[in-house]
C-alpha cells in the first residue's frame, strides 16, 4: 500500500495560516510526522491561494524537503503550479496529483509526467459530464492508460483514481467505485489504484467509521494507494488489519509488531 | 443481514454457570438484550454438558422462549440434542446450526431440517480432511445444496458456512473464505452465506479490529448471515457502515438513525 499523507492541504485552516505567514516549522513538522507514521509520499496542496498558487506550492515543496528530501505528491489541477513546484523538487521519486482526460489538462500535465519520470494519479474524468457508471469510468481509464503508456510512462507509475463520490449524494457510489477498481485491476494487473478515502462519507455523521469500512472494502477490490491521514491511528490500524486479512502480511508480523508498539488501540 | 446472537454459549463461563444452576433470569436477559440489539435468531449452545447436552439445550430453548417466542438458532453437532430442543421450540421460524456432509451427521440432521421446515447452517466439511482450497469447499457446498434442495429445503433456507479458520494458522485462510463466499454467491444467488466472525482472529492480538475488517470484507463478498455478539456496539456500527457502503441502506437512513441513537461511537 502506497500511503500519500494528505495533511498539508491549504483547505485545512492551520495549513492555510502556516502558508500565508510562511511558518515553515509547522509545515515541516506535519511532513515529518506523516513520514514517521508511514506516509510514502507527502501530498502538498496550496489550492486556496488562487492568485499565487504556484509560488505557494513551490514554497511547500522547498519547505517539506528542507531537512530531508521526502518524496512529494504535488497536488494541483493547475499545470503551471505543478511545473514550478516540480522544478523545485529534489527527490527523483515524485508523484503528480493529478492528470485527467480533460483535453487542456491532459496536454499540459502529460509533458510534466514524462519530463520528471513521475508517478501520476490519473482521475477518470474528461471534458464530458462526470462519469456515472463503471463502464464510463473504465472507458476513460482506458484512454488514460493508453495515452500514458504510449508516452512512455511505465504501467506501475500509473495510479488510476476512480473518483470517489459521497454516498450521501447517491447510495450506489461506493459500489460504483469498488466495481471500477475491480475492473481496472482485472484489465491491467500492474496498474495501481489510488483514491482519497474521506470523500465517501461527506455529509454523513460518524465519518471515520465509514472511511475505515470503505478502506477495507476498497483494499479487497485492489486499492493499493490511498490519500489519507497517516496520523489517524484507527485508520492505520484498519490498514494493518486488512493487510493481514488480504494475505499481504507474512506471519501477520507487521500487525503483531504494531500491536506491540501500542498502535492498534485507536 | 441475518444476525445470529452468539452469547448463549456454554463455552462462556457465565453461561455455563447459569445453565448448571438453572439460572433462567440470566439466560432470559441475555436473549432479550441480544434481540433488542438486533439479533434475528438467538443461538443456544450447551455443548460443554457432555453427559446431558440434550436436556440442557432443551432447557435453554424453553428458557429463551418463556416470555416471548424469540426465533432460536439451535446449535449442536449432536442430532439427538437438536431433536429434543427442536421439539421444545415454539416459534415456526427456527434455525439449525448445523448440518455438514459428514455421512452420519447428514443422515441424522436432514430429517430434522425437513420436519421442522428449519433454516439451516450447512458447513462445508465432510468425512475427509478439512477442505483446504476454495474448490474443495465449493465441491462440498455443491453436495450440501443438492442434497438439501432434493429433500425439499428451499434455497433461501440454506446458509452455507465456508469454515472460517484463523489467519494465525495460515495467512491465506481469510482469502480462502472470501473466495468461497464469492463462488457460492455466483453459483447460487439465492442461497445465503453465514459464518462466525471471531475465529478469523484466534491467536492474534487486537482481535476486534480484525473481526470488524473481516466482517466488512465478507459482506462485500456476499455474507448475509453472521453469528456474532450483537452487544458489541463497534461491530454493529461496522455492520451499519458497511450496509451503507454496499447500497443496502436507502438514503443511509438506518446509519443516520443509529447515529442519532448514539450507537456509532463504539
Amino acid at each position: 500500500m502506497v500511503i500519500i499523507g494528505e495533511k498539508i492541504n491549504a483547505t485545512r485552516k492551520a495549513v492555510q495560516a502556516a502558508i500565508a505567514t510562511g511558518d515553515a516549522a509547522t509545515i515541516a513538522e506535519l511532513a515529518w510526522r506523516q513520514a514517521e507514521a508511514g506516509a510514502n509520499y507527502i501530498d502538498i496542496n496550496a489550492g486556496t491561494f488562487v492568485d499565487n498558487e504556484a509560488e505557494k506550492l513551490t514554497w511547500l515543496a522547498q519547505t517539506v524537503q528542507q531537512q530531508e528530501p521526502l518524496p512529494l505528491c504535488i497536488d494541483s489541477p493547475n499545470p503551471l503550479a505543478l511545473a514550478e513546484a516540480l522544478s523545485a523538487n529534489v527527490n527523483a521519486d515524485v508523484m503528480i496529483n493529478s492528470i485527467t482526460a480533460e483535453k487542456g489538462r491532459w496536454e499540459a500535465v502529460l509533458p510534466l509526467v514524462v519530463k520528471y519520470r513521475a508517478k501520476v494519479i490519473a482521475l477518470t474524468m474528461d471534458d464530458g459530464d462526470m462519469p456515472e457508471t463503471i463502464e464510463e469510468r473504465l472507458a476513460i481509464a482506458e484512454r488514460l492508460v493508453t495515452g500514458l503508456t504510449e508516452a512512455g510512462v511505465p504501467q506501475d507509475h500509473i495510479f488510476i483514481d476512480p473518483l470517489v463520490r459521497p454516498i450521501a449524494t447517491g447510495t450506489h457510489y461506493a459500489q460504483v467505485v469498488i466495481g471500477t477498481m475491480q475492473a481496472v485491476k482485472a484489465r491491467w494487473p500492474k496498474i495501481h489504484l489510488a483514491c482519497g478515502l474521506s470523500n465517501i462519507s461527506f455529509g454523513l455523521p460518524a465519518r471515520k467509521l465509514l472511511n475505515q469500512a470503505f478502506f477495507t472494502t476498497a483494499m479487497q477490490a485492489g486499492l493499493d494507494g490511498a490519500i489519507l491521514d497517516p496520523l489517524d491511528e484507527r485508520l492505520m490500524a484498519t490498514l494493518y488489519a486488512t493487510k493481514a486479512l488480504l494475505d499481504q502480511d507474512e506471519y501477520c508480523m507487521s500487525y503483531i509488531t504494531r500491536f506491540r508498539e501500542g498502535k492498534l488501540n485507536g
